[in-house]
């Protein structure tokens, strides 16, 4: 059986630069796929381009129009090359749209990463408790994407009613990983940075339309911490910052069970109300 | 008299998404100019673009390589626009090392902003003194930038010593504002983002190689909140999150004096060690 996640990273070359891939309903949200199935796929195709130099640390995607069903192309290519750095830019296109330009476009960097000096000044909240210790989420949502991960929050779910009450802060904290479990590797923590759902609702019980304009992911994992955290629990935390005018920034962090960031995360996000 | 700052943005249309600049001495840093000037470049014709719809939301500038003394040409056009939003791409080239690629490049958004419900949860910390109380550094820097601000850093000013000290966090806070004073827009909001020197150097006093890789900023601010600030001091306050492998991240935000958030803006930092 393949792992909805592998199913959803199936792309296929199609000549230089090219890769061709076709929205999952495995992942299907609100409006389109879950954006961090979307954010996983220029990092999955750089996992496979022989031209590449290290591994990802950093990714910015711009979400800049609703992906149709059916087919898509992303464009990948290194713009720029040294020795222990490549920074390299992509976009996807679908044929019914692509006069009105790219549906979503971005840059990721990856660099060979050497041992340095270190020090981890965002460590995991010392009263986090285990993943075992907190209830699942038991649900089966008509958002596909939902279905697709475990979910154990505890703290800043969900509103349970929609009934405009504020909060004094737009914080959750939960521990999460793939249904079925599958080893984590780069192209699911990149898609793991978009698990937070928009801090507006966090903050604020009522029901508007949103949806995210840019993410920038930060991954400080490398191969060894992947392979370090497997298949467990990551633990993430997020915040609101900014509400203001149609748009906000909300920012996260993702740990292993150790204590270990495997990525930080932000991302501004359209809403009305 | 011209503006250090206005001096530093004049660039020449030159056909169909295209600039032509001149890498200023006023800015110069340790190796090529400013960081926050060059991400200023871009917001800067952004601004002069008859296509622009609303005003700078988002922005990612990649540092690829060093950019050289001379001219330098800047790509700026827009990859997908709606009736409110609108997302750019950018690349700065110079023709000794256009093989080579762009030595920077990014992405931008633009958005009209509208009125909604809103929130500031971040504010500025309630101990920080206003900046008459606080004792500017006189400083005649050999880098040409530094000297081109007014500072008034009350925490974690840079090592005075070069000792390899390490301290318990990497906070610095400060008011800032341009020599001379000059009323603030997009373009020196989008310099000031990139003011505080690399974290790697507040939380251990040893000199080491670096060089920023990759800053993305949200711009909070509106035209109004820009008017409202005006040439006044501005404060700022980074922290560094995670020091690994020869990456790092850190994460700032920009107040005026009336305490509203202007930005919040993030980097990624090569270091050697």
């Amino acid at each position: 059986m393949t792992h909805p996640f592998d199913g959803a990273m199936a792309l296929q070359p199609a000549g230089a630069n090219t890769w061709q891939g076709l929205v999952p309903d495995s992942y299907q949200n609100m409006v389109g796929p879950f954006g961090g199935v979307i954010a996983a796929w220029p990092v999955a195709a750089v996992m496979r381009d022989e031209r590449r130099v290290g591994t990802p640390v950093s990714q910015t995607v711009h979400y800049a129009a609703a992906l149709q069903p059916g087919a898509f192309s992303l464009m990948l290519m290194p713009e720029r090359t040294s020795r222990s750095t490549q920074h390299w830019r992509f976009a996807i296109t679908q044929e019914a749209t692509s006069a009105d330009g790219p549906t979503i476009f971005g840059s990721l960097m990856t660099a060979a990463r050497r041992d340095t000096w270190s020090a981890e000044d965002l460590p995991m909240p010392a009263d986090a408790p285990p993943p075992e210790a907190v209830a699942q989420q038991h649900r089966n949502s008509p958002f596909e994407w939902f279905n697709r991960y475990e979910w154990r929050m505890f703290e800043g779910l969900m509103p349970s009613a929609w009934d405009g009450a504020q909060r004094g802060d737009s914080r959750t904290a939960l521990w999460v990983r793939d249904v079925p479990p599958r080893p984590m590797d780069f192209a699911s923590l990149a898609a793991q940075c978009d698990l937070f759902y928009p801090r507006v609702f966090a903050r604020r019980a009522e029901r508007v339309p949103v949806g995210t304009v840019s993410m920038t992911s930060y991954f400080h994992a490398d191969e060894a911490d992947l392979a370090a955290t497997g298949a467990d629990y990551v633990m993430g935390q997020c915040i609101g910052q900014v509400f203001r005018r149609g748009y906000f920034d909300q920012t996260a962090c993702l740990w292993n069970r150790a204590g270990r960031v495997l990525a930080t995360t932000q991302q501004l996000v359209y809403f009305k109300s």
